[in-house]
């Protein structure tokens, strides 16, 4: 362990390269030089430098393409987790033109605990609609959503690629989704899932699962959403209440 | 497709399966019965039995030890992604005996990046802290901690294997970590990753980076923080926003 060590060398090019995808001298796209070209440029060895590429590989700035050379990829899509946004709404916001593709639409009887998450009686109809959504033609999210048939009769016999989920609730019942409690997980896919969205099996996914209330906070929808995890990033901002950390502090030296 | 299919066995058997473990039938650790077993108990095929189990190990209830069985495994630790806590208070409210495990700590220069972010001038001195988080004894967290060697001189002499961070930081500074603006993103384990985290290589990881503040919004700590994913889950309550109701209303019509 050292105290003073100066910069790495690698840390020093990727910092030189990502300052040209960031200041945008290398738009989304580009060709970046080939290693035997940035080693001479930088006047360092080829490990050092593909070092320097791979750590902006594994962050998501850059992506080899085997045989074709390494290009860089456009940023991650945000989405603010605290805040209530379709799909379409996403997409829009990001200038990305987007579409739907309706995988599966059954009814089935409500298990105990989807009752209780949807606020309905165990045995009750339910329909399941499994829905791929695409962003640029490519397949980003995978979405299975959970609505008791007596909420919004006859949905599932509407076509749910043309509009938006939300507005055919809407127009047909009235409702509006307006909240959600959700949780995040990080999973890899598995044979169906990559099958579905046109990825490799072991693939990151960041699993969204949720329940959708309306703003009499009656369960809506029960979603589990997966999406892509080299194209999404969520972000919060967290606060510590109050009351907490007097606590803490009272607990410092108990707890630990 | 059809909309009034019955529910299919595997997903009976699945049902089953999971009301034994969430009722505490079966407790965590227990091995439970074999395909075979169960087959006979429910009267149906092994591929339908494998199905029900292989689907409950993707979801993170069961896992498969290769020569030994299935076993019921230890629900997700829930972390509230908006409230500020730290690993430390986290492992204490699940009753988690916890550790630290110091990997390096060393002082590097601000690059213009991590300067704008830590409120520092590009070249400034920053400690860069790698630790371990561990708890029952697994290797849980890998977190790398940026803070401005101004803003708590000396910092790295300490043990910080010994104390929580934050702790250390307040009894040298006064100033205690209130908030921070992060983000989340699904990553599969790298080569040092995994090693780290003694986990297969191409493991979930949710992937957290976030500035924490002071509570008078003044940076003092930039954290990259890798979190095994079939260990956490991450919970976050999202609400919409009035005005937004409203626009996406009008909206609706011109964006779809």
């Amino acid at each position: 362990m050292s105290y003073h060590d100066p910069i790495p060398s690698y840390y020093k090019i990727k910092m030189s390269l990502l300052g040209k995808i960031s200041s945008g001298e290398w738009p989304i796209g580009t060709r970046i030089p080939s290693e035997l070209e940035l080693s001479e440029l930088y006047q360092t060895s080829r490990p050092t430098v593909r070092q320097a590429i791979m750590s902006l590989v594994h962050e998501g700035y850059l992506e080899r393409v085997r045989g074709r050379g390494t290009f860089v990829k456009r940023p991650l899509i945000t989405k603010n987790a605290e805040i209530f946004s379709t799909f379409a709404e996403d997409m829009a916001k990001e200038g990305i033109p987007h579409a739907s593709l309706t995988v599966s639409k059954t009814t089935v009887h409500a298990t105990e605990g989807l009752a209780a998450e949807l606020g309905i009686t165990e045995g009750d109809r339910v329909y399941e609609i499994v829905r791929i959504r695409i962003g640029s033609g490519e397949r980003l999210v995978l979405r299975m959503s959970y609505i008791a048939e007596a909420m919004c009769p006859g949905l599932i016999e509407e076509d749910l690629d043309a509009k938006p989920l939300y507005e055919i609730i809407r127009r047909r019942t009235n409702v509006f989704p307006a909240a959600a409690v959700q949780k995040f997980r990080a999973i890899v896919a598995s044979h169906t899932e990559a099958t579905l969205l046109q990825i490799p099996v072991g693939s990151p996914l960041l699993e969204w699962k949720g329940i959708v209330y309306d703003s009499r906070e009656t369960p809506v929808e029960k979603v589990r959403a997966l999406y892509r995890g080299d194209k999404f990033e969520f972000t919060v901002t967290q606060g510590r209440r109050t009351a907490d950390v007097e606590q803490i502090h009272v607990g410092l030296g108990i707890l630990f």
